[in-house]
């Protein structure tokens, strides 16, 4: 039967230094790499097995994603990495301190940009310091200049539907290695969360999160395999 | 221009051991680890960045590329993994010291096994414990019991030709993580080495070794970058 194993990435160096990350490319501390190695041994322990995986272009989601089907003993199925599965691009807020941020634009607008559905954060200006749009690992993409949860949910859940979803159908287990809002995008889809209740639902980190499904795909179960 | 870059896999841990190794699937040493991250600090240092990867689908090839691809701050290019760019299946002497098997069959009948074009080594009998055949990364596929480097070459070498060739005539530089004997397999048919020589050809590992190419894939330099 169809199964979906989601993994947020753990710990990254900007999580740990409270700062806004969005596209910026960072690595995992090394608690992220811990709990990358957990969810992984947590997968070979109850014999949940992926046999292809997804992940994003940044080294956070990838690295959560190799340490973890190393820990599984499977570092050899099929990986496919896709700009789609990104982080939300935090916009003109990408490298700023939450703090400084809040103390500069007040409180309450932060919290609008973090947890509005639909209002992006200003845009990141062209040429300034994370101005991805002319990385090479970009190329050939219209590299946003900010997005709010609906604009990523908005790319995220058609890489899914397209490119996911096949393997879904034809009965496989799939891992998804990925970021706090590519995951919301899948999990308001399969759990059928409003606009409103998705900004503030928390995923955590290195925790998998399995839905198991109907030949349709009609999730049948879901849960965090931690708990089970 | 097309580019090729082929790597050989770091230090194993059964290198280390000195055990025949084949496709029994083993980790990187410390060392393996540190040669795979030199690689890939030194292709950064030269600005040779593929834009595509290959690999076998055993971990010591894959750490590698990944390592090396993290260093050169490229872990977000395409991969993929195939069977067919494995180490040289070494049948039933896969899992045995080198020095007992001298030992016990002879310095003479150990330097053909290892040295010999065409003549394979015994066949690992099914069930054994080193026979993968029910290993569910080679599902559907027809584990040999025991190969020739001849043998290698005869399913790496199509692989090249189906899989990485079309890439290479598209201008991209590739990047080639795999094994001392299907890497020799490329070497063979790129630098036109005779049956004889090949045998006897050591790949050193964690050193790039580039070939530079003309439109038609005709090879115009070919270099280890360490020495340029």
């Amino acid at each position: 039967m169809p199964r979906l194993i989601l993994v947020r990435h753990g710990q990254s160096q900007w999580n740990l230094e409270n700062r806004f990350t969005g596209w910026w490319d960072v690595g995992l501390t090394e608690k992220g790499e811990a709990e990358a190695r957990a969810a992984g041994e947590l997968l070979r322990e109850r014999n949940i097995l992926p046999s292809i995986a997804f992940t994003s272009v940044q080294t956070r989601a990838i690295k959560t994603l190799h340490i973890a089907l190393e820990a599984a003993g499977i570092l050899w199925i099929p990986e496919t990495k896709d700009w789609r599965l990104n982080e939300r691009h935090y916009g003109g807020l990408t490298g700023l301190d939450k703090a400084e941020t809040a103390a500069k634009h007040g409180k309450e607008q932060v919290h609008i940009w973090r947890r509005s559905f639909d209002t992006p954060p200003p845009v990141l200006e062209k040429g300034s310091t994370f101005d991805l749009s002319s990385d090479p690992r970009y190329a050939g993409i219209d590299v946003p200049q900010t997005e709010s949860l609906k604009d990523t949910i908005a790319r995220a859940l058609p890489y899914y539907q397209g490119s996911i979803v096949p393997h879904l159908k034809a009965g496989a287990t799939v891992i998804v290695s990925a970021h706090g809002n590519s995951l919301r995008a899948l999990v308001k889809h399969l759990s059928g969360i409003s606009d409103e209740e998705i900004t503030g639902l928390e995923i955590p980190t290195g925790q998998p999160i399995i839905y198991e499904m109907a030949d349709d795909l009609t999730v049948t179960d879901r849960y965090y395999l931690s708990e089970r």
